[in-house]
């Protein structure tokens, strides 16, 4: 069974035993994000991820991948919005290592100015990947759009410009304010033991300390408008928004389940509408995101420019009537998905720590299979009727990249 | 434990049960892909997987979709060079469920008119997607170079005149050329008991029958040379790839082991030169991929146009000087990663059919973990350097997408 402890200095530590297998998932997530940076800061949360990997007083950048890799573990990190992860795979017997880098990079980084010069140049280097692949570029100005100058508009890796100004002290100055072991979670799954692990816990996170004053993150309002980069591509991409509900939220799950009713898989809406009635796309789905204290409901659509006013007329339309009409077989789908979808999470050690940790930063506790089950079960249609209708009062985000005539796009989502 | 079992038709059934599990992966793979296209028929694999889901004699397509999604199960499918392969993902009491579909989109497929000529559109607009994606086009590109007109050398979706040019017929052509049951591999992992999947096979599958000649893959010349796609974007995707080899062929583990010890991971030469000594690049690795009767050993780099010659001639040297000289303490990484790779594939039931179809296609047996493990410990570094060495002799191919000075990169590659 899953437990969760909490250490004296407030790390939350969670252990998720899964007998059958012989490898672990182990994670650290900190509640520290892009939307906690302040002006000149944009890009370090993401930057400072990378710079855990750079060196800490006991261990080269070298030793740290050549450590981990010699027993064929690997290591991982992602940096979102609200919080950064770091994860360790590893074979059972291996985990106290894995505990031990996790917990190295963590409280001892070196953030060698040398080191720093480079790893800026590797992050510049994939803020151009990033520019290049469309369909990552029409979700940053997606959230432009909707939330402007706010933390939560701004894009995750920074800009070139912003990344270069940072320095070791910068650094220093973001992880002593946002690095809090009270906002601090390590999660295993998998081959691990409850004692064994506490046991790591305590060794290696139980003198994580900080007295940061953290980040005060205040709900963004909903701007809305259009977004559109021009650029020559052969397909253009389309993404709308209207604002949803904070992660926490008691309609989280009545409006995910709406998106997924509307676009979530191939029997819904708009997969049958767009792509399998006018053969118009290839990708298109519609999604349901939670933060903090804010929340999108939109769909994305990826085609030929000359195919977008009609998809852009369809997902409004089909928005609408979803929303005033759905089929008890809809819902039941719907239902169906996203009680399967949970069953499928559960059988990686990857998802359950990562389920974990949400649950934990979302409601300050761990939310068991059933329980998550009763509240799906629960969800009736007035519930997804009415999360829809307030959502589509707007205002509208709107952001294309590609050509694109963008009269048609605004009229369908009534910008103009 | 896993089983093989052979039905009378050929069709070959693997069942692993892995009895922890809630969820059950099923597949489909046949030995029929875009090489084995006539003049005439490019992309028509391709497009054939896509038209299984437009609807049988008893399921129209929207059928097809609320039948798996109404009780919370995914169907999906891939068209690679040599196969073809369509899955279902289902609650282990729907596993008949998924089975009935499966056969019947194979065995029964309508190839409606009016349902090809959107999904020929859905195709189109598929290849515009991946004309978009820059590290999509440069492996394609890289191929090309490689195997020139050879059907290993082309794009595995065709081009929208190709995919246009298919009809009703020519799809029933070649569904009756090349997929045939003793090409066919039904594999189940997960919530499956032996006894109860064979009989779902023998109902579902057992009367497939066929009398298509197949096609004759033979092994194509390597050519080598250089395409350069100049396109106008933020970074420059560089791929290059000497003759590798085929994918049941003696040194296959070995070569795969010499490029991970190049660029397989963050403690590889080609990782720690470019991206972390140096910060030329936020992507780089080296790879080894093996086909029937033809294989490549290359490597890829994507970054700013500027750093390109310095990243291809810091890989030609690496490619030489990991073929020259390798510490025990790399080959040992290289092998646990290997190890550890395999043994977090075993652990999700859709990589494991996907596995064991691979090995009766390559090797026409099921290959255990042990002998896999097995075959890893006895690689030598002998080995290993015999395999780059060969492939290094070359001929070379290099493909580039973005902006780039060629020269310099032909000079490393000595093409020019």
């Amino acid at each position: 069974m899953v437990s969760l402890h909490t250490l004296p200095n407030g790390v939350r530590v969670v252990v998720d035993p899964m007998p059958e297998l012989k490898t672990a998932a182990l994670g650290v997530w900190v509640s520290a994000g892009s939307v906690d940076e302040r002006q000149g800061e944009y890009g370090i949360a993401h930057l400072l991820e990378h710079m855990a990997f750079k060196g800490t007083e006991r261990r080269s950048t070298l030793a740290i991948a050549e450590e981990i890799e010699g027993v064929g573990g690997y290591l991982n990190a992602a940096t979102s919005h609200q919080r950064t992860g770091y994860y360790a795979r590893v074979l059972k017997d291996d985990l106290a290592l894995g505990a031990d880098i996790l917990s190295d990079i963590l409280a001892h980084p070196r953030f060698d100015e040398d080191e720093l010069a480079r790893e800026r140049e590797v992050v510049v280097q994939e803020i151009g990947e990033a520019a290049d692949t469309p369909d990552d570029v029409v979700f940053e100005k997606l959230t432009e759009a909707a939330w402007g100058a706010h933390p939560l508009g701004r894009a995750i890796l920074g800009t070139p410009e912003s990344v270069r100004a940072q320095t070791p002290s910068s650094l220093r100055g973001f992880m002593a304010r946002c690095y809090r072991p009270q906002e601090m979670i390590l999660a295993a799954a998998g081959a691990v033991e409850e004692d064994a692990l506490l046991k790591l816990a305590e060794d290696w996170f139980g003198s994580f300390s900080g007295e940061g004053e953290g980040a005060e993150r205040r709900a963004p309002p909903f701007l809305g408008g259009l977004r559109h980069d021009k650029r020559k591509i052969e397909q253009t991409h389309l993404a709308v928004a209207f604002p949803g509900v904070a992660s926490a939220h008691a309609d989280f799950f009545a409006t995910r389940l709406y998106a997924d009713v509307l676009g979530g898989g191939m029997s819904s809406r708009l997969f049958q509408k767009i792509r399998e009635e006018r053969g118009l796309a290839y990708s298109v789905y519609a999604f349901a995101d939670g933060f903090d204290n804010a929340g999108l409901l939109g769909a994305y659509v990826n085609a030929e420019a000359k195919h977008i006013a009609e998809a852009a007329t369809i997902i409004r339309a089909e928005m609408e009537a979803t929303a005033a009409a759905m089929t008890a077989e809809e819902v039941a789908r719907g239902k169906a998905l996203l009680r399967s979808s949970l069953m499928l999470g559960l059988e990686s050690p990857a998802n359950r720590i990562e389920a974990a940790a949400g649950q934990l930063f979302t409601y300050g506790a761990l939310m068991d299979a059933d329980e998550i089950l009763a509240r799906i079960d629960a969800i009736t249609v007035a519930d997804m009727q009415r999360c829809a209708a307030r959502a589509l009062e707007g205002p509208c985000a709107v952001s294309i990249v590609g050509p694109c005539k963008t009269a048609p796009v605004e009229a369908a989502f009534n910008l103009s």
